[in-house]
């Protein structure tokens, strides 16, 4: 759960707000029929937004401000950011069993073979799915392995089921499955998933994350999960 | 190479304009600090945007107009799609070994850990990556098995190689070998992939894509490649 405390209530929801209407926008624009004309208006009127978006933008190393790396709070998630255009996004939840689950109906934005998902999308989804699952199992790290076994397509315009849960942990590596299905036949994978994640040694992290700071400045790497994770639905 | 002759380069012109606009407004989107009443402006003019591109929109079993599924033209690709702002959007051309290859610099919009690409942005690059050798190898499938190795963290706003060919053929199956690498170490791989892709039985094939149509409302599954492959710089 989020806490609720941790952030501007407001921004949240503006950000919610302008990453849905671009969600759509993007949904949009792979099914429209319209005309050249009308195309081209289209595009104009977005380069517009973006220039007012663009009149004040963040470093690249500083987190945007309604992140919180320890609560894994990532708005602007490709999979799970809610501020995300790219995102479906997905809302993961830990499950009873220790796992995490979420549930998705993905548009033709991310269609592979005609009338169904990018094969790869799925390796999105999963990756992200995985992830989440490590943090549930109060572990975390980085992808050192995946692994997709596609069993069938998935459709689009359907719901899906998608699920992960630690399976091993062996010192830094945490080992995990997970699947996509459809929510009609939620035990029959269409894919399969098994996912190796490493927590990085000090060393590399002070390599890779050494420039990082939150939105005040703070040194803010990415870490161990807390109490308060960004999954919702755990009870905490 | 894509044949001339066979779209509207007005249609597709102002589609790539499009694409063009809402790729760098979602690039924005995820980088502004502007306050949220400027948020919620930016939304409510994208929701008209949205609502004028939706006056008319294509049966979600039609193909684009711009699409040609024999040549493998897909302009709303998630990966390759100059009509998807979800996309980079790759141009993947042939290389001379016989495989393929694809230069992209990645921004904030694909960001996993802070600073790095989202590990199954990797998966879903490499996916389509390893899809276009199998093309250009004469060779078409779905696929059936895909792995990666991350041997380390690939670097946002930099740019990156993508590299993929097909390492062996048995049958329907074809196995197919591919890279992740900074352009400045193009051989220092960052990420690792290996795929499997499979052709579909006759009788899979109807199951799958007997409703697909193209523009034009004829029955259009995808295929074999044919000389007019959608890759570039193939010289055909």
């Amino acid at each position: 759960m989020i806490p609720e405390s941790s952030y501007d209530p407001e921004l949240m929801a503006a950000v919610t707000e302008l990453g849905s209407a671009l969600r759509e926008l993007v949904g949009v624009s792979v099914a429209t029929t319209v005309g050249p004309d009308e195309l081209r208006a289209a595009a104009a009127r977005a380069r517009e937004i973006t220039a007012e978006l663009g009149a004040a933008t963040r470093e690249r190393t500083r987190l945007p401000v309604l992140d919180d790396p320890i609560a894994f709070r990532r708005v602007f998630s490709p999979v799970t950011g809610v501020g995300s255009a790219i995102a479906p996004p997905l809302r993961v939840r830990r499950t009873e069993d220790g796992g995490v689950q979420a549930e998705a109906t993905l548009g033709l934005q991310y269609e592979g073979p005609p009338g169904f998902l990018h094969g790869g999308m799925s390796g999105l989804l999963m990756d992200q799915m995985l992830g989440a699952a490590a943090i549930a199992g109060n572990r975390w790290g980085m992808t050192a392995h995946l692994a997709l076994d596609y069993r069938g397509p998935v459709p689009l315009d359907t719901p899906l089921v998608l699920r992960a849960r630690v399976t091993e942990e062996q010192g830094r590596k945490t080992l995990i499955g997970g699947s996509i299905a459809t929510a009609a036949h939620p035990d029959r994978a269409l894919v399969e998933v098994s996912g190796v994640f490493v927590t990085p040694r000090e060393e590399k992290m002070g390599d890779y994350f050494g420039a990082i700071t939150d939105a005040a400045g703070r040194h803010a790497p990415p870490g161990r999960a807390t109490d308060a994770t960004a999954l919702h639905g755990d009870g905490a």
